[in-house]
């Protein structure tokens, strides 16, 4: 496969850093090819804003999504962001590699999908009619690609766990996993979550560092999240609400959209094993 | 009052420099004390980088906790954050308003609260012990204090309801309520949302600017979201996981962290009234 991995941590001396070459290796050793956009390394421009868009007269009012719409239409994008979204359409698998930074990803990384994400290419994309709303949520520019988080955190582990005070990782991750990888069609991996990473003793890096190998020789067998297709019958259409059979009676959450957790006949709140072992690990 | 307005949109001329405008407006008439960062006129640096500490040896592996701590401990942080903490601590509320880019906040603001949210200040205060995990989700430097949220959504708000595909709009703003803002300790009010915003005619754009004002008459009056502290007895030390005999049994999610939802008697994925609210304007 073609992999690109997309980092952001300024320190290439860091756990993160020791990750990344990991990963890379046995990426390479498994006969992939790999890519990789070090976003701190490249100065990375973070900031949406009128210099994206060169030929936006200066009068006329910035409207972000018509001005990229344009610029993706015209082929007028920076070169900046047109490199990367060629490597998007090159790669067969993306990984997102990041610290998690305020229950998120860093602002740097943030930048990069508000920048590359352009409209047209990875949201505005299909057609809305009474059967589909967009081609989004599992269809899109980037169907039919894999990706996956590789991500690091100070927290403990139970901390993130489905009653810890941070709120449970699968659900701190569900607007990135579900909300930036799925959405423009990618099927998305369970992540791969380092925790306590400032205290790792030798012993405790190298347990981090074999099952980040891993899952770096299962990419291609690991099964997806099985989300839900937003298109493919489980929505109502236009209010984009999961029908009142499917799911939990009265339920909310995150959970709801990934199938066959809290249908009838399911201890509520309870996540598919592949959640459980994303979040365990 | 005094307070703090963080504005995150690149385009006075849009709604979200409108509704900022209203705010400020009506704060004012309200008696209160307004004080503005606009990041985009600012230039704001979003990178947390090496460049943050200018003392740091060059040789010396960059190691971003660390690094911050000893800069807040001593003075050395840079003038930009230093005047941005001054208004935290001058600010008896603060408001964050942003559009929501990605189901998140633009990693122009996402920079700012990187930076600015010091080892020290924001995070790695008090002391842990047996009996509390440092003073963080409902205590802390800020505690004392009131914050909201101003919210711009593209999309429809029955996509971001309990059972929209976007995931419900109280979920999605969970890690920054509840991660940036309780954390530090400000007390968190229900945020103030307003949906296809795109797509606003003027009378639409009246009932959203009218709801604002209301809000900011209210100020000091409407109830926080009534979050659970971490250091009140209801989390077990150190796991910090939520004690087995609160919130439902096998019950997992962001709701468990809010006082009163899905106790015993109460219907599986219910909120409480306050976040119903919040969603439903």
């Amino acid at each position: 496969m073609k992999v690109l991995l997309v980092f952001a941590h300024p320190e290439p001396r860091s756990l993160n850093g020791a990750l990344r070459d990991i990963a890379i290796k046995e990426l390479e050793a498994q006969g992939h090819e790999v890519r990789v956009s070090d976003l701190y390394a490249k100065g990375w421009k973070s900031e949406v804003d009128r210099a994206d868009f060169p030929s936006l007269a200066s009068e006329t009012r910035f409207i972000p999504v018509a001005a990229s719409k344009k610029a993706f239409e015209t082929g007028e994008l920076t070169e900046d962001v047109k490199i990367e979204i060629d490597k998007l359409l090159w790669a067969d698998m993306l990984i997102l590699q990041f610290p998690l930074w305020w229950f998120s990803m860093p602002a740097i990384l943030k930048g990069w999908v508000e920048r590359v994400y352009a409209y047209g290419f990875a949201y505005g994309v299909g057609e809305h009619s009474d059967n589909r709303w967009g081609d989004r949520y599992g269809e899109g520019t980037l169907a039919g690609k894999r990706a996956m988080l590789i991500v690091t955190a100070g927290g403990w582990e139970e901390h993130y766990s489905a009653r810890g005070v941070n709120g449970p990782i699968d659900d701190l991750l569900f607007p990135i996993n579900h909300g930036i990888l799925y959405y423009p069609g990618y099927d998305v991996l369970p992540p791969f979550v380092a925790y306590r990473v400032d205290r790792l003793d030798e012993a405790g890096f190298e347990r981090a560092a074999e099952h980040l190998r891993e899952r770096m020789r299962t990419l291609e067998s690991t099964l997806p999240i099985p989300y839900r297709q937003q298109n493919g019958g489980d929505y109502l259409i236009p209010s984009m609400q999961l029908r009142p059979e499917l799911g939990e009676s009265g339920a909310s959450g995150f959970a709801l959209h990934v199938n066959g957790a809290g249908e009838a006949g399911e201890t509520s709140g309870q996540r598919p094993p592949q959640l459980q072992a994303a979040g365990a690990r």
